[in-house]
């Protein structure tokens, strides 16, 4: 076995770095001088591009973060005096250290359960209709539902249509956290219109940083009515870009060639290679079957323990004592995965 | 002549691309995998770069853009109820569209006058003793000045220490947004740290983005008090990049044998050239010496068209009829300068 | 019977009107004029009293109403990126629209789970030590708990003392909506001191709205550090009244002879009173023995049909199909309550 | 002369206290339990009332100060991203240490100049065409005018009949602060619809809290389709007081036979008896003859020590040295005045 330097990283998709297409369309885009803040070419061919890929009429922006696009859609979506439902487990939720409420002016996160990560429809319908009109208490604000999902679920198109069915009737907007939507209309293998205004979405979080950028996230909205409000809330947020030119070109080569769905096939191949090679171990219990690029686990302790001894990292009782978390990237090749996959047989036979 | 395809641009530093150096580092950072938000090594060492740099331990925050970096600044230093004092043809006042008063949750924003868009330390300490104490009153907050600053000014290293001076008495803190640090430390030949914290800067905005990276700002704090709470304010802003590493190695790149100065002088140069050239001419009047990179000057009307008919292009009429900005960056050429000279001359040979 | 015009109401204590002393108490200082925003004499006064009370130095703010009171101690003891903790049924998560959320600048409500609407102690110190140090994570904040709580049940004074420990341990401040303080205090029969700063309370919302007054609140810090923020939050939300005596005056007629004590010891009683009316009823279910002034019980639909229609008021199925909530204030008579137990009596013996 | 022990008070019209009408009110309305949050019956003929009054449908929403009832009207009638045009002097800007920018989540404040206090239309219009479209720069929110002027100047009705005219032009609504709204109409003997919708104002701040009642303010929408947005921003600034009845009463007695206008007629009267008696000498300079119940004038700075001396008080050397302020209320009487000019006619003897 090759004395493999770099450790083995299943932390994150995060942990990846740029497609070398990316890297080249940054060569590319830097000669010359640009019109700054988004009135470049590059930018406004975004917009056209991505109407192409959503076949339909959309308004962009580009921010640099995921949390910057989600929290920026909600603050439009919902009032200060919404509520943004929204799954218990999800990233608004947890991972964003309240950036929606600090945006929104204090609008409220409210919980909608369901399995696997996912709203369930009848739920959220029975909570859209509480309390309506109660001076007391906020209002149907918007919905927020992440594809793919935190556990690496995923939800269907009818599922994903329920719901912004349920938006409708109730009046409110749909925003989906697509950080992962690469990999979700990978293995889904329907189209993004699909997946997306055709079920109800009015505004994505088109994700493209864990998926072989190096930092570039669109706000697309196919609500065009909002675009203007957005334009400033990204501007005093501080996330309009003086050299735009250099985030649209990450996303025009992701963009280009269906670069973004090759990535996610890799990454979400990985997984699957993950999780098929760990189920055959007695020891080892898959949580859930992986629809996207993350794999929840159960590790005895000790092979944790000695997993992360010989230099594998990735997330571990963080949910639960002996789940493990295990994140593929567009990045991660077969090699990697078998390498990890030795070394967990190794220890098992030791044990 | 020859038929210069690119128009001959002025409008601004940020319409240029970023230097080799830089795009080279971006490439080199891309090979393996690296922990997101800044626990990788390339960022953790821009802490260390940064404090040899400024002679001083610091902390360190990269953002995206120069207004992440102020207003998540300011939004530390004052409370929501006090008073950011700030000249009024700032950046921060006028061209961020009250992002310091959405970050602060509504502080106040309070002209200081001054000549040559730099507040006068007289005008300053009359208007930090004004209505202290007053409850109907926003109160002493902070202090923040521009170095260069909009007009292409800069303040001698006295002149801020006086004003850090005021800032001491007051108990308040002195911000200086750094956009154009590089230009000023070009021109005025000091170090960095005299210039900031031995002049009583708490924190300060180290600009990148306009002298040579894509788009890079650094927080540079002087006072490690505030640390904690600018991690959380620039997290909550979606300003905490999941692959810090491509901003960190922009910035590396930057600091590296000095390119940030480097740029800088060739940036400061240009502009001194377009002055000498422009001040030639008895149609022209320059309206304020260049100290930095940008030339504001007054040019008859048909002059300003004739030049934007030829393709070049360049801020104008916009503070006042017949006033025109031109901005060079570290990427101007003396090419292009004499290019521009050359159909300034003809222009007026042909009047 | 008496054509009884009045409908017997058992909505909300602040159905209630104030008491005589008050009402007289707001004449007498209607003469003359007075220093406004507080620095009047009477407003001066309270702070002595309210610490004699207390037996402890305070600083006083008094507030029209109860969301303002609570709010404004939130934002002041948690930063925007902090944890607020409280149960799920308290008032600041239900019933005040977001408005903690408005005044802290988006910190994050954490409900903390227990019976009886009351924080658990061990849930807390689970809750207080989760993800702390995590960026991606709201921080702890502060606690907050309601003395008595939304089901008119209390904390005695040692499980206060225990939560107060967690605070202590945790270093984040624990504040009380004590917007039915003085029921808490009649039942417990402990005194105020005990109930608050012995047991670790750093700020209180000492009600007296629902209990005897027009509308009054008061912020009654034990922690006087964060006077001077509190003072500029209550400005700013516009809530330092102009001619503040007419606040104080309802307060000072409410701490004078203990008008607090006896307002309460009545509305207790009268919740007692309908207590054991009630479950001498086999149709009828007490959920919860009441401890101040609120009683929730479980009726038979129709039994519930049967009162509304005879014009009785009180708020039925809105936490769950069947149950009621009867709440009395310091103004229910004895007269009033037998009333109602007749309607009840004569309801079940027709069916 | 009697020893007058209660000290001459010209600092506010604050100071004084509250109409014996008003008291009557409340000690009516105090019987009997009543509907809370504002749907009991006498707060919902206040709307009524007030239709009357102006001559047109209206939402009324009451609240107890005047900077909550200005702020929820600046926030709902502009963006967070709006600028605010006011005149430098007016109360939002200076004296409700930024309220209007934390209600508005960081509008902006943007003088526009104007003699005696008053915004010049001209100017106006000048300013809401500044920049409109550019991303960097807050767009035009609203406008907000103060009848009276803080110096106790008025705008004509076609003064401000040409402000709603740029407003409408530009598209923003115009926000009236009358918190001397009274003592205006008295003077110009307008109806009060002249001076508000009819001449373009969309949302006022109806004040009543200086002028004889305790503290009750309304919020009077022309514009109904405001209504709900302000309902909600009330409530959560914790302005939707539970025993709304006894803001009612405040501002049904303040309404009935024109109490209102009575008050303001007394006190308008005074401010002109004092004008006139000081006018007489020639050391005094009026500086503005008043036209609501404000005086501006210059004393001698030894005069206004000898009768701060004799405790007589008002508030001086605040705007500029030797400038003095005298108001008087609804409560001031002839005795009072006449005192006071006489202690001035002594001392101006004497020197």
């Amino acid at each position: 076995m090759p004395n493999f330097q770099t450790p083995l990283s299943f932390i994150s998709d995060n942990c990846a770095g740029a497609s070398s297409e990316v890297m080249q369309a940054l060569l590319s885009c830097n000669s010359g001088s640009a019109n700054p803040y988004g009135s470049d070419d590059l930018t406004m061919g975004i917009e056209t591009k991505l109407a192409e890929l959503f076949e339909h009429e959309v308004s962009v922006f580009l921010v640099s973060t995921g949390t910057a696009a989600n929290s920026i859609c909600l603050a439009t979506l919902s009032p200060p005096w919404g509520s943004v439902y929204c799954h218990a487990q999800s990233h608004i939720n947890n991972d964003e250290c309240a950036a929606p409420e600090f945006f929104s002016q204090g609008a409220k996160l409210v919980s909608v359960p369901g399995i696997a990560a996912k709203i369930d429809a009848q739920e959220l319908a029975a909570a859209v209709s509480r309390r309506v009109g109660d001076i007391h208490s906020t209002q149907p604000g918007c919905v927020s539902i992440t594809q793919a999902t935190e556990l690496g679920t995923l939800y269907t198109v009818s599922e994903i249509a329920e719901i912004g069915e349920v938006c409708q009737s109730a009046n409110i907007g749909l925003h989906m956290d697509g950080s992962r939507f690469a990999n979700a209309v990978a293995t889904l293998g329907c189209s993004p219109a699909q997946m997306t205004w055709k079920a109800g979405v009015k505004a994505l979080s088109f994700g493209a940083s864990k998926n072989g950028v190096l930092g570039a996230e669109a706000i697309v909205l196919f609500d065009q009515s909002l675009a203007q409000e957005i334009a400033f809330r990204r501007k005093r947020a501080g996330h309009l870009t003086s050299k735009m030119r250099f985030l649209s070109a990450q996303m025009d080569a992701y963009l280009k060639d269906d670069l973004w769905l090759a990535n996610a096939h890799q990454s979400n191949l990985m997984a699957q290679r993950l999780s098929e090679g760990l189920g055959r171990h007695e020891l080892i219990e898959i949580l859930e079957p992986p629809q996207a690029n993350i794999l929840f686990c159960r590790f005895p302790l000790w092979l944790t323990q000695r997993l992360l001894d010989q230099g594998c990292s990735f997330l571990h009782d963080r949910w639960e004592e002996g789940v493990v978390r295990l994140v593929t990237s567009f990045a991660t090749t077969d090699f990697e995965v078998d390498l990890f996959l030795q070394r967990v047989q190794a220890a098992l036979n030791e044990a």
